[in-house]
């Protein structure tokens, strides 16, 4: 009986609700996106539109749920606090929320920032432990991760806790430059050629209004097809973040970079990071939000 | 007879035509904005709302007419090659363009670019040899101009030769952020012990992905009022400008740094400046524009 729902596994982020139902293995059974992000929700209204809509859709009247995400904050169902780094799994798991019977929620993560203020994360922690729980050789020692998104973390990992991270929103400087500056273009911005070209752009990382400008002086100056800006503009800003974020956190240039998140999105990362010689891994980070939602489910088949 | 009309001066940039009628000795008769930026025309308008919008309400019938900046673009009454650096006051009159009698129009200025393609202006260049045409110490020796704005422009001059410049699009990152992000706010950026926060938390200008994300965590995590956002942003921003391109220009320490340009932004660059120990002088763009026109139209009565 191995097609029997044991858990209904949700990342509820800002934007969307993505659901897994699963097994008592971790085996996906139902799976699916619901345009039900916390931005778009009114207060109050996470857990009707929870029974209402999503279990019945997942197959998951009476089911457990556990969640991480948006959905613990001020916006969501119920304000969960940040937990303070380090934390390790376990450290999660006893930190979850019960706002309704069978309904779990996980808090996020907290450390100190890199102004007065503390860097905090919502979602993408469950992830890192269910990426370290795939792989025992995870669990002892150093690992770095970066997971890009609009707000892109990057995060170093000691025996299993997450010791710190950083928060870089270069997704959101893609999104508000490609739609709303000079630089705006509809163009699709797979184009690796000019990808790479913005990354030589980027330089060091450094003077950053500086290197963004090149992507119009080398339209309007040099004659580059405007369509290539998008491309362009993206290996600028994920060239400036993969060259200093390392440095930022002192980082060795040996140090292997786990590229965890949107397929997508990391092979980019993984290109830029390749040309200047970083050594790197690509993980799915789906595969990595269920395991970690089962493990802190404590299902049986998972560890 | 000082107040009889001698020249029509104009600034006529992307969003906005500034005119001046000067009398013989270059003082101000009549000044006045106009809402005809070369965005906003169509092709081919810009002669025909010139003589009958402009001349008019300048009372500059007859006068002769010399114009800088965006007008001398592919969207405005006719494209003027740029003029390749280094260049003096001299060689861009040499080089003006006149697209209709009594109507001169000076070109932009070119150099090497930080990426492949070259940097480019037109516009500010003028401020820039009306700046050293007011002091005669200026036009001898190494001089560093900065001119914030939209786009703003780190220019180095050599015995009064413009051999360098590079363009941070650091206002557009202010305004696209202002209104399209998450640090989206209405709220009036004057307030100076947000945005001295925001200059320490740039740090050495590097990471400015991770820098901007200390705007909302400040927010968030620490209880900062939401619009102190808007000067804390433009601290962060200026204070990442103010640090990595005297770097990336190769500045001593010591050289001092003047801020040509609007005064409610040289204000805010002179702020971030002197916090990192510059020295800097502060020097009105207009009073600039009007003298670098002057002296391209040949007025008697200005050097």
């Amino acid at each position: 009986m191995a097609a029997t729902p044991a858990l209904l596994a949700c990342d509820w982020g800002t934007t969307n609700l993505r659901a897994w139902t699963l097994d008592a293995d971790g085996a996906v059974l139902v799976d699916r996106d619901f345009p039900l992000g916390v931005s778009k929700l009114a207060p109050g209204e996470a857990a009707r539109r929870f029974e209402a809509e999503v279990r019945p859709a997942m197959q998951g009247e009476g089911l457990p749920a556990v969640m991480c995400g948006m959905i613990g904050s001020n916006l969501g169902w119920v304000e969960i606090p940040y937990l303070d780094c380090p934390a390790a799994a376990g450290d999660l798991g006893a930190a979850m929320a019960q706002p309704a019977p069978g309904v779990r929620i996980a808090p996020g993560l907290r450390c100190p920032g890199l102004a007065a203020a503390p860097d905090v994360m919502r979602g993408e922690e469950v992830q890192v432990f269910g990426w370290l729980a795939a792989d025992a050789a995870r669990r002892t020692g150093r690992q770095v991760v970066c997971h890009p998104g609009t707000h892109a973390k990057w995060i170093l990992i000691e025996d299993g806790r997450i010791v710190r991270f950083v928060t870089a929103m270069t997704g959101e400087l893609f999104a508000v430059l490609r739609r709303h500056s000079i630089l705006r273009s509809d163009a699709d911005p797979d184009d690796p050629d000019a990808f790479d070209e913005g990354v030589v752009a980027a330089g060091d990382g450094g003077a950053l209004a500086a290197r963004l400008f090149t992507a119009r002086a080398r339209v309007v100056g040099q004659g580059a097809p405007a369509e290539s800006t998008p491309a362009y503009l993206s290996g600028v800003l994920i060239g400036a973040e993969t060259a200093s974020l390392p440095e930022l956190l002192g980082l060795a240039d040996e140090t292997p970079i786990a590229l965890l998140g949107d397929p997508g999105l990391t092979r980019w990362y993984a290109r830029a990071l390749t040309t200047r010689g970083r050594e790197v891994s690509e993980h799915d980070g789906e595969a990595a939000a269920i395991a970690g939602l089962s493990a802190l489910a404590g299902l049986e088949g998972v560890r």
